[in-house]
């Protein structure tokens, strides 16, 4: 048994990134011959995190590399066929690895391009085809988008109390959730507003700036805070940032600005300086008087210590002369809600003739928990300036084709409805990315995404862009989805007495 | 640029796991020639996580396996060497990537066992080698120290409230920070005392007991809640448990006992049946009335829906009929503390003539921030049945030797002193792992920890472990390191008139 850092030493693994349910629900659907029976899956979560009014979906181009290698290699069947059951005898007869050691993903994915401003109801992602594959592939996919989304509002809603000038570095890694915890973290904080990470695997990854100058223990190492400057100036002579607290804040702030007016000297200007703990506000501001006083008003101040949004609101409204944010922990982990609460659910299967459709529910003791039947899209209405002004949920398969003016059913409060105006501009949110396990066309780059995600949150109103208590945008069912849902949930209930 | 799902889909890479300042700083120190100065560094947390009295240490054979494969590859060197400063210029040149690309780990690192149960303050791994080297392992060593320790600290609290006899089942993949997330916490949690995961991956690689039977969209695909039941019993004959909930619970109960008893016809034996939502106090009750009325006292409830510690003492102190726990979200993300905060302090530093040491300190405005100095050590003493008593941290390079009979004091309230009888049996907790790089002997495997990990919690007393205002244990510094700590932060603070 080796002990690798990473899951993924080699792609094969991937294929068992999975719950143990996914392939013995695989093994039953094969024993049955439902194994290729046609079947639609929607992920999709119910509520925005961190009671917040949106997320950004995030994630797409990682669940699609997912899929396109999702192949179970030798050492992978391998293992499989040494599980046992509870009377030791084997789990997974040899016809059926058989069966996996040859499977492909060859269903087709519909979803929301990376940097969609997405609510809760709307599926992100949807996969049509044989249901066992469709099946196998929700743990990954749920763990993939979960935390790419969940990251990536995170970094929109930093990026939006920084504003659109100051500077956003994201610096988690060593208080992230393992390696790739980190540099997933690194990947969704970019999409979703960070300017540049320290995460240096990231860098080469994904093509995301890296950032950093010294720690520290750079200044204990020296023993003297202005020889440690001085040094890493001598290194770096355009792109230091100095750490000033290693001992005492506004000293190590009169020793940057000895050792700045020293390298100007020399033709260099000194970058910035970095305040990583104490009153931020006060020493923000008595570190720019005493660089402004000393001719260096270009010097940048570099701000840190368990910053998140609300903190960065917070400083920016007492003043705090703060021009760059690095952020760690609060980011990365998502510290305040570390998990987005999404879920796969199955909508539809074909009949056993293959001519209509079964569309499925879930039942739950909370109506929020009850799924939604049929094959779904989001149509996004639009405002005159393009603004998102209300989505509709609808069955892409319903029976009855869509009115021209739909009705959109508030699905927590059936009386809440709104009409559409007939000739209201729309866009549908859902594309076709895989078509039988292939990619339609390429997919966008993450700097591409970044850009798309910025717009997209810039195009919601600050009502339900802000912190506390956001508008609720207005998500509904189209109204014959709606009424059709209600019918299969009375068909559902058991009949209970009072 | 390609898109993988992991970081790690070569060994590589791994060396590119780290902040930037970690190579900016080596940088520095290799063009001042420091680079080879004899450095310690120690890695610990301030406080336990989740305002509990301990934490479980654990990470240490990832942390090892990344050290020793610690390399730079070509295709890192090419990326550093394509990095530019804000003018343009390279950051890194190429004799100081040449010695990078040529770099082994050589350093000496001794640290506390995984399963170690430990608290605020105290080092878990100690680096002892060359600055340069030392340094850089920082941010991954952190990233993976922090993660593990975090996760099996809750898991062993999650257990603690299970108590000894309950089977604790993880299944948390798919809400966790990606997929080494998941497959890290299911590690870190079978370590801490989760008997068996979902993730089939974690069962590979790590050879923990894998869990799993069918999801709510298995009884939707047959519509007919008995015939999804039959045709899992028919898969899975001796290792069937029903989730009774995707309609209504207690009818799903009732189907769950007909499929059991025809079962018992064949020579089957229906395994357990699993609650997922609802009231699990009421339902579990009302389903173990139903199962021994019928005959099935030894199917087995499983309960899941967020439970986490509390929550599942809370159902056992209602009388709950639980018999197993499945535990996700909370558990694989430490959901209400996502994050450990560990550090990582430079300590000593070798003088400029090699013969002594320059014992290092980072001050904070924040006492419990400033850092302890020396080479340290955790010496643990115990008690008549072997229990922890008190931990002194001392320093093993210090001036005078230890004192036969040593004194503890409280760094955060000097007052309170503990002075140690003469003979009081100890353990020091730190060991040799590697010299010089190389491994002193094979670590213990991760069941072996496990075991170890159970039997450390179990030998703290009940106050330290108990969820709410748990009893501090004494740690603190002996008498000689906490004076000579005093002297160098009052040397080291800035003289200001009141």
């Amino acid at each position: 048994m080796t002990s690798p850092v990473f899951s993924g030493l080699y792609r094969p693994s991937l294929a068992l990134l999975t719950d143990l349910y996914q392939l013995t629900m695989a093994y039953g659907y094969w024993k049955r011959g439902l194994h290729e029976r046609e079947a639609v899956f929607h992920l999709y979560f119910r509520r925005a995190p961190f009671e917040g009014g949106y997320a950004v979906a995030a994630g797409l181009a990682l669940a699609i590399d997912y899929l396109e290698n999702l192949r179970f290699a030798a050492e992978d069947i391998a293992y499989l066929a040494g599980l046992t059951g509870s009377q030791g005898a084997r789990l997974f007869p040899d016809d059926f690895l058989a069966y996996l050691g040859k499977l492909k993903f060859t269903c087709d994915v519909d979803a929301v391009a990376e940097g969609t401003v997405v609510f809760g109801n709307e599926p992100l992602v949807r996969v049509q085809g044989p249901l066992l594959q469709a099946q196998l592939v929700e743990t990954a996919l749920l763990t993939i988008i979960n935390f790419q989304t969940l990251i990536a509002t995170k970094a929109a809603r930093i990026r939006d109390a920084a504003g659109p000038h100051d500077t956003v570095l994201e610096f988690g890694l060593r208080r992230a959730q393992g390696p790739d915890g980190g540099l997933g973290a690194s990947r969704a904080a970019y999409l979703g507003g960070a300017d540049a990470t320290s995460n240096v695997l990231a860098g080469r990854l994904y093509g995301i700036p890296v950032r950093g100058t010294h720690a520290h223990s750079w200044v204990q190492a020296f023993g003297d805070e202005s020889q440690a400057f001085a040094a890493y100036a001598d290194a770096f002579p355009d792109d230091s940032v100095f750490l000033v607290d290693t001992y005492d804040t506004l000293d190590g702030v009169r020793h940057a600005i000895a050792v700045a007016l020293d390298m100007r000297q020399r033709g260099h200007e000194l970058g910035g300086i970095r305040l990583d703990s104490g009153d931020l506000a006060y020493l923000s501001q008595e570190a720019r008087k005493l660089l402004d006083t000393a001719g260096l008003e270009n010097v940048r101040i570099v701000a840190s210590n368990d910053l998140e949004e609300t903190l960065i609101a917070s400083l920016k409204q007492q003043g705090a002369r703060i021009d760059t944010w690095g952020v760690g922990t609060q980011l990365v982990t998502a510290y305040d809600q570390p998990a987005l609460g999404g879920v796969y659910k199955l909508a539809a299967l074909r009949t056993a003739n293959s001519q209509g459709w079964d569309f499925t529910l879930k039942l739950s003791e909370q109506q929020a928990k009850t799924s939604i039947p049929g094959i779904l899209q989001v149509r996004r209405y639009l405002g005159d300036q393009g603004q998102p002004r209300a989505d509709m949920i609808y069955n892409i398969a319903a029976p009855t084709p869509l009115p021209a003016a739909p009705t959109i059913l508030d699905p927590a409060d059936a009386t809440r409805r709104r009409p559409v105006r007939p000739s209201a501009p729309f866009r549908d949110l859902l594309s076709p990315v895989l078509r039988q396990g292939q990619l339609v066309q390429p997919l966008p780059t993450l700097a591409e995404s970044r850009v798309f995600a910025r717009q997209e949150v810039n195009s919601l109103d600050a009502s339900i862009r802000r912190f506390l208590n956001p508008h609720v945008y207005p998500v509904g069912l189209e109204q014959g989805l709606h009424e059709f849902r209600t019918q299969l949930m009375l068909a559902k209930r058991p009949v209970r007495l009072a």
